[in-house]
């Protein structure tokens, strides 16, 4: 039979996927002889039987726990419902992934209306004593019940208005029996039922919940957001509960062992004390920064830093943990590696690998090359804020920065931002409920909490740029507005948040890319040195190529040339080509383009010098580059000398019905052979101009959508021809390169032939994956969301290549024109080219280089050397 | 050393593609005995070495043809230039696959200003020696030279009408000695050159002249028109002279051992006296029948019959043969393999097959299916001649019937066609430079020529129906005009021809299919026999599912549903489904649908019993069954009680960029999943009325579009639960099968997954083969012409199947769903499931069926047999 419970003492750090992360690190830090409060774990695979067994409690489960709990008792000397020493518990969700604020927690199980006072009496603080009582009824209630939490709120801030109280712990004994009167009856409107006084009944209770919050709406988003599979479930942790709330010389708090935001080797973290785990996290009060324990409890904290850097050094990675003081007495509730935004990531993991904790390439396996777009995220420049108005200054909770309208609550984000809109998400504190909104914000702002509050732990783990805590906005979500000193905001109205500095402007600010740090550079450069697939970019303007080899592109993969015919004089003589009916009239604008082609060449393969440049030759369809209002007819007719009927006549003939599979790319180049002669002659003039400058560049000249060897043999005889023309004509030679896309299936299919005529591949994945799933990109929007939603599709494969559909087509060309030619260059230059995961597949390939988009290429260098050392580690 | 000419002595009938068809049939007769003139051939790879080495004789060459010419002179005791016995030869081109009239022939080569005379003493013939010698010149000047035949023949006709002469056979000696002079005028005048007197120079000129002929555009376009290799290249026969012209006692003939026309088993022929064989086949004069030979010359016409059986049983098949007289004496100038109408065809195989001659197996192998559609040539039928005007009755050259403009050239031809109409070329005799237009041409007429004419055999090769010889007409291609008695018609007027019984009428006469003969029925049952796939049809039309059955369809194979939503109240429903916005707007239109849908089945179900049907579930996108013009959006906004604008935002909504690629079939199915419920839903209650009825029908619902496992596993589950709601409901069990096509490249790579979901699998090539390439058939007809006159392309990939890379995917789709399944049931749907070439395909991949239009579907069936046929060969 399958073991369902463990003690803690039974388990270990390696057993997530058993015991999930939390109960896991709870048993590993039980061996490591670190305090924790006895008790024990109830597995994933218990949960996944629950949910797929009609949501009920076995019985041989139920009976494990009871086995469970019995020893709880007999370690701790307390019992269930016991009259003299109850025991009292916390149940609590531990995923086999941390997902914070998704699942539940119980704290103060056990308690009923007897055992408060048994409490009560056994403390001789009544006021404790109904605090948790309280506090249980609360979070069962929303727990188990779904009574929304405001309820129980409400009836908070009614008392404390009526008798003035600053904070919760202004209530006293009184008012607290008050309150579980209260709340009692509140039970009774909002389900008819009243709170289940047996323990036994209110574990199962909570552990149904746990369960079944698997599968709740906001798990199931983030999940989703993740990537997290729906079928590990969540264990259940049940713990004998320490009391934070137990007076003056209790507490609770959170730590990380280093600065989560700037990776810093300083312990970093926050308490409050007579609290309880949810208030520090909740962010309903503003705690005390961890250094100041030691001026409160010195000895705690001494006990505290060296638990910390002993977990850290176990563990080999900074610490997010979990503490409370009972009466002096230190517990660890929780550890676990820290969630970091990416500076601190680099940090970090460059610390350790310095302090020879780990090795280079564990220290990049660290980094998730995602954190790298996080990193360099946008700053406000300092010119920019000069006579900015500030209206609020709050905690730098995750960095960057961002402008855009504000709104309340995730119905309007979504709103707004189907719309084309920006927004930012404005809220008193944000919940679970506020996830899907804070997914699609620009920036989240709370007036509450603190660094560890729920806004600022998701919205780093998000990379999305956050200012928690900033109390100068009074934010009312019920009128929708925002107050500061000065003036009122209302949904809609701009603002920018810098998420860097925790500071929150008036208006609109444009952001602009953050320096890089030293920490980041050197280990791209270790990135470098340990990959074995080179990034190349996606960049044909000269500010694309610059930005790309700031970014540390090693060269151009895919250089398209249409954009070079797409404006002013240049569209003009495109136009004078396309409609001329001679070979005469054809003349005058290819040499017109002759000569502008070997400009733009000239320049763009000076930004690039010997780094190499693959350029595509042209591959739209002609009727792109003709006319579609009326009045462009007008002008472009007068200017080709032709009627506006002959001129809609041409227009209509070159429209195609599904232009994506009709006359373009080679064959176009075929059956226009002059555009692609003029531009192999323009590639060569202009590489002979840099050789002559000293910059020996060889030039690798790329025809897109070939789908038979014929159409490469014939295209490749047509311009070698050219290009030995041109090179005696300038009485030069310089070495250059044929190759060819291959974004066809049918090419995949007969790679062998085609190689034969290419000097290197590189695969489209863009157009490859169209055609492989028949989906058109412009239209297929629709229902790959929809075939996504419905778990049809895994993952849109424009973001993710399909390794068994394309990735088959795409092995298959790599061992067949490796098959031609042992040595044969591959590389990918379409979308998925700048994709990790992508990346990870590429890299069982044995392609030579990926390429993407100039602002990818950084976490494309980090997955280029990830790959490598998951490939080196096999 | 490669060897370059052989003697006929050397050669026999199985070194074709060495000596070309005529050479090793001249080869073969020599070693059969029979009387041959004495020659040699050189070979088809000399031809090729000659067109890839810059078109030079090589010395080599030379060498081996001055052997092979001394060993001429010494068998027959005549030399080149010898003033006593002067050798005459005839140079022949003779390629591997016979092209009737594209090649060029020279006779009585040897001749020159001495040896003319010479010949004249020799034979005390001065008439004959000069008629071959300017016979000599025309044909030299026109094949070597280039010099128009027709500069010849205007000198030839001025003089006929100058003396009043009927015919050739009227110049008298002195004349024939002028004609010579202002031969030799002409060459003058046209290349600035006299005649060559050399006979070696003449010799070596006239083999380069055939050697080049290989390359000229008519035999270029003859060669694509017949998928016949271009690298083949022809052979040369080199002969000795024999004279059909010599005299009352000479002649010349072509004779078929059977009827070419209907396959009758009796020779058929005819022959001219006093005629060189070009004579014969020109039209010029006409020609006897073969049968009054035995009046005139018994003795050679029973040494003919005697042969021509010999020939036949050698050669067990009808043979075409060419013979000469000289002077009573017979010689056999050509043998080979007769070309026949379809009926004569299948008459012959049948009748050899009976006679024992050969199998069953062969006589099916005899019939090229294309023969099949000649076969079912339309004709007039006798209702509709009620009343029609004759204007003439000719030869019934080429079976068949057909309506059309008149033209008059290639030229016209070619514009006519391309603006959509249908031509009939009209001349007084057609030319190899005729075969373009005769290729696109509905029917060919001309005025002079018989049965073995140009325009003849060429349209019974093409399987166009032809009247030749029919001299009721006038033609002038001049004036571009036809008299007949009664009027004068001009290019663009209609005229329909009956090639079946060689009458032309006035105007338009509506053609109906012909009926199978006894023979055509048997002989398909014998490829039923033979056949391991099955031939199915694409129909979804009463009329046309009864057309499919009754030309022995085995069942449908894809029967579309969408035309079913195309019209009258359908297309209304179908609107007001797409345009509803919620499920209860959608129930009507749904319901009105499932009632016509369910007896639109019934009534296709009834005609097919229990054949077996592939149903095709909804293909197409969405915004094909919404309005266009703009009465009809006013109309359908009305109905739908929406604003025009509404509908054109609807309308602008489901538009896409790339439909091929877009929101279409099972897409659709899974984004509106009540039109497939509905779809089923008909389909099965229909079935269940048939069952009631005592018919068990059994039907295959086919899903379109799959790419991935995991649309075909939910799609199957709700259509299945839909299903079994359907049968619950009408208390009833029939059996079905829930399949899909293959389409999408992606299905192909993951066939083995989604095997497991589909009871069955059919090709959809027209879709694969459009993805696979890339191209969309509505836009690559442009380049994809371009591609094939290049070379780029060898064939259509629509028309067949792309072995290579379509071929590729469908093999692995196969291999990989017989994996998962391995009796799973495969066919092909798509357009070259029709296409003999692609069937014999289609058999080594080991599909169970294929399926093509109805009126392809005895093609199909005989085509399934040969490939059987040659697998088993194997």
């Amino acid at each position: 039979m399958q073991k369902n419970v463990f003690q803690f003492n039974e388990g270990n750090a390696k057993m997530r996927e058993t015991l999930g992360g939390k109960g896991a690190n709870l048993a590993e830090m039980v061996n490591m002889g670190l305090p924790v409060p006895q008790g024990f774990t109830i597995t994933t695979q218990a949960c996944m039987n629950y949910l797929t067994n009609g949501n009920q409690l076995q019985d041989d489960l139920k009976e494990e726990i009871q086995q469970a709990l019995h020893t709880l008792e007999e370690q701790s000397g307390k019992k269930f419902n016991d009259m003299t020493n109850p025991l009292l518990i916390s149940v609590r969700s531990g995923a086999v992934f941390s997902m914070p604020g998704m699942m539940d927690t119980i704290l103060n199980l056990g308690l009923n209306d007897q055992t408060v006072k048994v409490l009560a009496e056994k403390t001789g603080d009544e006021r404790f004593a109904y605090d948790c009582y309280r506090r249980l009824l609360q979070m069962f209630g929303d727990v188990v019940y779904g009574i929304e939490a405001n309820r129980f709120e409400q009836y908070l801030d009614y008392l404390k208005d009526q008798y003035h109280y600053q904070s919760d712990t202004d209530f006293t004994a009184a008012d607290l029996k008050q309150i579980v009167k209260v709340y009692k009856e509140i039970y009774q409107e909002a389900i008819q039922k009243e709170f289940p006084q047996e323990p036994t009944e209110q574990l199962y209770a909570a552990i149904e919940a746990v369960f079944s919050s698997w599968n709740n709406h906001r798990a199931t988003i983030y999940r989703n957001a993740h990537g997290i599979a729906h079928d590990l479930g969540t264990a259940v942790n049940i713990q004998m509960m320490v009391f934070g709330n137990s007076g003056a010389n209790s507490g609770t708090g959170v730590a990380f062992t280093r600065n989560p935001s700037t990776g810093e080797n300083k312990l970093f973290g926050e308490y409050l004390m007579n609290a309880q785990g949810e208030d520090v996290v909740a962010g309903i009060r503003t705690p005390s920064s961890i250094e100041h324990l030691n001026e409160t409890l010195p000895e705690v904290y001494q006990q505290f830093v060296n638990i910390a850097d002993k977990l850290e050094k176990h563990y080999k990675d900074m610490q997010d943990i979990e503490f409370t003081i009972e009466d002096k007495k230190l517990y660890m509730l929780q550890t676990r590696n820290g969630k970091r935004t990416a500076q601190a990531a680099f940090q970090v993991a460059y610390d350790l690998a310095k302090e020879g904790l780990i090795s280079k390439e564990e220290a990049l396996m660290r980094i998730e090359p995602e954190m790298i777009d996080q990193l360099l995220h946008p700053v406000f420049k300092t010119q920019d804020l000069k006579g900015a108005v500030v209206i609020g200054q709050g905690l730098a909770a995750s960095p960057g920065a961002a402008t855009g309208k504000i709104v309340f609550d995730t119905l309007q984000a979504k709103r707004l931002t189907e719309a084309g809109e920006k927004v930012i998400l404005v809220r008193q504190e944000t919940s679970p409920e506020d996830v899907e909104g804070m997914l699609i914000s620009e920036a989240i702002v709370t007036s509450r909490g603190g660094m560890t509050s729920h806004a600022a732990v998701v919205a780093r783990g998000m990379g999305t740029c956050c200012v928690a805590g900033c109390s100068d906005l009074k934010v009312n979500e019920t009128t929708r507005s925002v107050q500061y000193e000065g003036g009122t905001l209302t949904e809609g109205d701009i603002i920018s948040v810098d998420g860097s500095k925790g500071v929150i402007y008036l208006g609109e600010i444009a952001a602009e890319n953050n320096e890089e740090t030293e920490v980041f550079k050197e280990m791209m450069n270790w990135a470098d040195q340990m990959a074995t697939m080179k990034v190349r970019a996606n960049a044909e303007t000269i500010q694309d190529i610059r930005t790309a080899i700031h970014f540390g592109a090693a060269g151009i993969g895919l250089a398209r040339t249409e954009h070079m015919f797409f404006e002013g004089p240049r569209l003009q003589a495109m136009r004078r080509l396309i409609l001329a009916n001679t070979a005469r009239e054809r003349q005058k604008p290819l040499e017109k383009l002759l000569e502008i082609q070997q400009e733009d060449f000239y320049q763009m393969f000076k930004e690039v010098e010997t780094r190499g440049i693959v350029v595509r030759l042209l591959d739209p369809p002609l009727h792109e580059f003709l006319p579609h209002t009326a009045d462009e007819i007008k002008e472009v007719a007068k200017q080709a000398d032709m009627s506006e009927e002959e001129l809609l006549v041409r227009i209509k003939e070159l429209t195609e019905t599904n232009p994506m599979l009709g006359h373009r790319g080679c064959r176009l180049g075929i059956t226009f052979p002059e555009i692609y002669e003029m531009q192999v002659e323009a590639i060569i003039t202009s590489a002979c101009r840099l050789h002559e400058e000293g910059i020996p560049i060889q030039p690798e000249i790329m025809i897109p959508l070939i789908g038979t060897k014929e159409e490469l043999s014939y295209l490749r005889e047509l311009l070698e021809k050219k290009i030995e023309d041109t090179l005696k004509q300038l009485s030069n030679q310089i070495p250059y390169q044929l190759g060819t896309m291959i974004e066809i299936p049918r090419a995949c299919l007969v790679a062998d032939d085609i190689a034969q005529e290419a000097d290197f591949f590189s695969f489209g994945t863009n157009d490859l994956t169209q055609m492989t799933f028949g989906y058109s990109r412009d239209d297929a929007g629709k229902f790959i969301h929809q075939y996504k939603r419905q778990g049809i599709l895994k993952a849109d494969p424009f973001v993710h290549v399909d390794e068994e559909g394309v990735g088959a087509l795409m092995e298959m060309a790599v061992n067949k024109g490796r098959i031609t030619k042992p040595e044969l260059k591959i590389g990918v230059c379409g979308e998925v080219g700048g994709d990790p995961q992508s990346i990870q597949f590429f890299q069982t390939l044995g392609l030579n280089y990926v390429s993407c988009s100039p602002y990818r290429v950084p976490a494309a260098r980090l997955s280029v050397a990830q790959a490598a050392i998951s490939a080196s580690n096999k």
